[in-house]
């Protein structure tokens, strides 16, 4: 661990993935997990690091250990599987890690729909998940096409509409190629409401587009953001996308819709958001011929850009992956600090 | 059939949905169809009308009419059916009306669903299926969830690049509920390329965001958009999410990419967008319990409106048809001549 000069105006620690990863597992084994679950979830929110995705790594570490703490996460909890109809998998996740119940649900499913061709399966009772990309490429990887959706607590306000009504559900898509697969991973939402939270916190004024206030209107006011709602990206399209999701993957995950969903944020209530995962065998289907001409498609594209290459989607978190392998991980001092503080409750609980 | 008096300006002409669908199905029939699969196709037409979607209508009927001529629609072709996994059935349309395919895919999907959960149906071969809603409400009104995504014509820049490179690849969604089904029915491109056109044949200025010239720079200009590329709905987000479909939707339908997607706008080329259906069966999976919830939820949506009532997705063309069916269709006087004289072409052949 060094402390970075470049970036000390930010206040960051330099750290390697590894010692993120130590630091997160050590951590959450302190509060009771095993090593094998700890080390599934701090995988997770180290692949999210790496990806440049600091709103979904190690600072997520401060409610999964509240949420330990409260009993409403049962880390090492035995996730309970059904295969309810021959392509369709129920999970409830029985409070556990969400990341090491989704992994369980993956191996199950991508077994399956290498005979059936297509498996689903819904997820509930489960905790966050956090970034989609790891596990959709994972799947891809194996040579399967992969859908995850997941709902989240209600953040966006439906298009004309007053109050957070609807998640930020965002959509993780990965199909392999003869190369690097695609990797699809982003919210229905403008933007993310951690974003809104550093706007307000600097008293800086939001794009247009990004939220409205409690009324409903527009507004570039942060802190008027924050008690109103964030916009769905795109417009009446984005909303109309956002909704269909919740209502499919609520109805689906037999959970729940709207403000009924909690449990990802805040560290008093159980996880009511359900997530649901397509997969589908292409080599169970014959379709392993297409992936060279998915490859040329794709390259293809990356070529028609008007100032330098195109990204496909998943290009830009994989060279914030390359990068930050090589050079280390920038972390907030303050959120290092309480990792480490956690880490040491391991010590004293020894 | 009666002219409109109101809206004689546009040159419209006032008819019933009887009448458009009869001038329809007589036109096909007068090419060759059957009353079977023209009654199919002329009804989806139909419900584009109805449903306030002109650009999917009735003006469709000439590049069917003259793509039946060249060989490239058969209008009675039987389409081959093959279970290839238990829950994926491959579809080659053998150039059959997209409707007749679809609608023989959707009985043969729904009814597997029913047994293992969840079916998916991939077709190639098959002409355009035009307006998407139909298809997934009538798959929710048999108590199943559906998706339906199909690939089209390139029309679409990737963000940051110049020439059109993916298609406007819609996305259709429906849910039951325990009143009129959540359909949502939109492409992943800011506007459509009809609309486009209009603008370029009043010679009015196109909003900022909808489209690029051939260098990949925003225009206003509508002629130099149609030379140029239209842009994805929500920006980098609706860009990623297209190519994303493209890729997952062309390579299980083992059909075509980008630019070689042909054959639903041009009359010279075989078909090779290929189309994609999931359907998963609520029933089977013991959700209908799920509905009432779901259906408090969208009402509940629907109260928050800042000004009148939130539209849950497929309210407002719910409610287009409604005073269609009531008040009748105004469409175009040519697109209505040319109707009446591909319908006379089958008098002549008589």
């Amino acid at each position: 661990m060094k402390t970075s000069s470049k970036e000390s105006a930010a206040n960051v620690t330099g750290v390697t993935g590894e010692e993120l990863r130590n630091v997160i597992s050590d951590a959450l084994m302190a509060h009771g997990a095993s090593s094998g679950s700890a080390a599934v979830q701090a995988e997770n929110l180290l692949e999210a690091e790496l990806r440049g995705h600091a709103s979904h790594g190690i600072r997520r570490l401060t409610v999964l250990i509240q949420r330990m703490r409260a009993g409403l996460i049962e880390s090492d909890a035995e996730p309970e599987l059904d295969w309810v109809a021959p392509s369709v998998l129920r999970v409830d996740g029985k409070r556990g890690f969400g990341p090491v119940v989704a992994y369980r649900a993956i191996d199950e499913a991508v077994a399956r729909a290498n005979e059936t061709g297509i498996a689903m399966a819904a997820i509930s009772n489960s905790s966050h998940i956090g970034m989609l990309a790891p596990y959709v490429e994972s799947i891809a990887r194996r040579g399967q096409i992969a859908v995850l959706l997941t709902t989240s607590e209600a953040l966006v306000h439906a298009w004309g509409g007053r109050g957070a009504t609807v998640g930020t559900n965002p959509i993780g898509i990965a199909v392999p190629t003869t190369g690097e697969p695609l990797v699809l991973d982003m919210s229905t939402a403008s933007v993310s409401m951690g974003k809104i939270l550093d706007y307000a916190a600097t008293g800086r004024a939001l794009p247009i587009g990004w939220a409205v206030d409690s009324l409903g209107d527009p507004t570039r006011v942060a802190a008027e953001a924050v008690g109103g709602a964030i916009s769905p990206f795109g417009g009446p399209k984005g909303y109309a996308l956002g909704i269909a999701l919740e209502a499919m993957v609520g109805t689906i995950t037999a959970t729940a819709f709207g403000t009924d969903v909690v449990g990802t944020l805040d560290s008093t209530l159980p996880a009511t958001k359900g997530d649901l995962l397509i997969c589908i065998s292409l080599e169970r289907l014959g379709l392993t011929g297409m992936l060279p001409l998915l490859t040329a498609y794709l390259e293809e594209v990356r070529g028609t850009g008007v100032n330098g290459v195109v990204d496909i989607p998943g290009d830009r978190a994989r060279r914030a992956r390359d990068r930050n392998v090589a050079d280390g991980i920038q972390v907030n001092d303050k959120v290092w600090s309480l990792a480490l503080k956690y880490k040491e409750e391991a010590s004293n609980n020894d």
